[in-house]
């Protein structure tokens, strides 16, 4: 059910089999599959998952290609619901390792917020990652054509934008390297750089030799309406013209809760097994958290992984019910 | 587009970059993605998938829990056409490796069959399983409730066993160990040999331990009405009662084309990397053919991530495009 400050209270003594922390693809997902597994679970949601950012979703097997992100979230909402799991809308604050559970406390309420503590067995970190977006003083502006044709994933929408001309916005030298996979889409690349970084002469050379435009001027703003970038002006009054963007300036990842807990990463990505373990045995990591591919499509199996390994653990542990009437009573 | 045997003519001088074997959740994501980085792929389906069989499909993030396997598979076809994806109904015989490319020969049509040749540079296997049913002899009376209330899918369908009497069907002594499992969902369980193989002193004491009952008498028939499973006659004319059925007879493997690569494989399933890279670098397996549990969701995912390593490969073969049109010229 929905918690809420009135009702969770009741929850507060209860152990659940798993705290999946984020309401995202991969959280909704393992939600899902949890419950189904006769396991009880509550999800923790901080609200607007990257996925809710999306317009549409062109990829995702099953839905028309048109569905936009939020959609398949409220979807996903509904179903876990429907399979009786809890859900309560809060921020994590801490986690801490009690030896046989998890605590987790959490901000409740944004006004007059309460921190309870709610304890699980298992723990899913599904609280994803969020896109840096390109710095402007009003960002409102940016907002009004990320997620439509400002994008910031290519493998999600690198079709949408071939042979159209592209504005890269990136925030580190390294960040430029995504012009060469995009020109697999378009080669009309123009770098933006807003002089936030100085870029270095082997790679001046290297967008040269491809053809690829580098602009260092600030950014004033984005040029467009309905949701339709068409260029940026620059502050020295100059005006780009573009049909499409691709923003690559690294993402926020949401794992502050984790970081008492020294679990084993590669760069910023949590490692696990197949099965979606952490190095820590009773914690697992979901979604655009670990180390993979950030789709939405891997992040529900990512869930539904996660979830079955959660049951065969306690499953295991628990062992076998008998059918009690049909025991055979010892002569 | 559709291939049909008329307009197939003008692809066989075509080398496709993948050709993905099997039009099933694994397959159809894989096309669409394939598609989506602007890659040429073939879809080979022979029809019927293992999820054309599911009734309701319980635990897809994104589609209400009563959705037929079937018009996810549909919705996929229909996306992938959206996409300019090729697609041919038929059966493929034999993959030949020919170094760079692969030959595949193809069975198409029932009647008057054709037996065109296609060629791919990557070759992605999703072709699948199918389980194994009860033989009865009249096979119609299995069909008419398997995908109903006679299950094949412990842990898509436990849920729905929940206390429930439930048969459970099986062909060998190893797969009576699936009553333990499903004790996890009811501890009410049924097991029919159907008097196919001997069952160990060992595993009848287990089982009399548990409660479970053990039926070797052969089963004369499913009973019930409306796809709604009620109970088994036996052939000596008694009846068992049951309000649930799970079949766990093994299953057979869509793979006869793989047999002369000689891939490696643990038990019947393809090993595979992350990406689900066989043992030969141009040959992917994804969904039920490779190791890993088998669901929708992650054969879904299976296609996403074996398209996106199919595309890092060609990108960087052919290497980034330059904007001819602002190419410095040498001096």
């Amino acid at each position: 059910m929905q918690l809420t400050k009135k009702n969770l209270e009741e929850r507060l003594n209860h152990v659940y089999d798993a705290i999946v922390i984020g309401g995202g693809a991969g959280g909704l997902s393992a939600g899902i599959y949890l419950q189904r597994y006769r396991l009880s679970s509550l999800i923790i949601d901080k609200g607007k998952a990257r996925s809710f950012w999306m317009q549409e979703l062109h990829n995702y097997l099953g839905l028309p290609p048109d569905t936009p992100g939020r959609t398949l979230l409220q979807q996903g909402k509904n179903h876990y619901g429907s399979l009786d799991g809890d859900f309560l809308n809060g921020y994590v604050e801490e986690v801490v390792d009690e030896g046989d559970t998890f605590a987790i406390r959490v901000k409740a309420g944004r006004q007059n917020s309460t921190y309870p503590v709610f304890r699980s067995k298992y723990l899913i970190a599904a609280s994803g990652i969020i896109d840096i977006l390109p710095p402007l003083d009003d960002m409102q502006n940016v907002y009004d054509y990320a997620g439509y044709n400002l994008h910031v994933c290519l493998i999600c929408d690198g079709y949408e934008m071939i042979d159209k001309q592209c504005g890269l916005f990136v925030g580190s030298e390294g960040s430029i390297e995504t012009a060469f996979p995009l020109s697999w889409f378009t080669p009309y690349i123009t770098v933006f750089t807003q002089g936030r970084f100085e870029v270095s002469e082997e790679m001046r050379n290297k967008l040269r030799e491809h053809g690829y435009r580098l602009v260092e001027t600030p950014i004033k703003k984005f040029l467009g309406e309905h949701h339709q970038m068409t260029g940026v002006e620059l502050a020295d009054g100059s005006v780009v013209e573009l049909e499409m963007g691709l923003i690559s300036m690294g993402s926020r990842y949401h794992n502050t809760y984790l970081e008492a807990l020294n679990l084993e990463r590669d760069g910023g990505n949590l490692v696990t097994d197949k099965m979606g373990r952490t190095s820590h045995p009773r914690i697992f990591a979901i979604g655009d958290l670990k180390v993979g591919i950030n789709q939405v499509v891997v992040a529900a199996s990512d869930g539904a992984l996660a979830a079955t390994q959660i049951w065969r653990d306690i499953r295991r542990v628990s062992g076998a019910r008998r059918w009690e009437e049909n025991l055979v009573l010892p002569v």
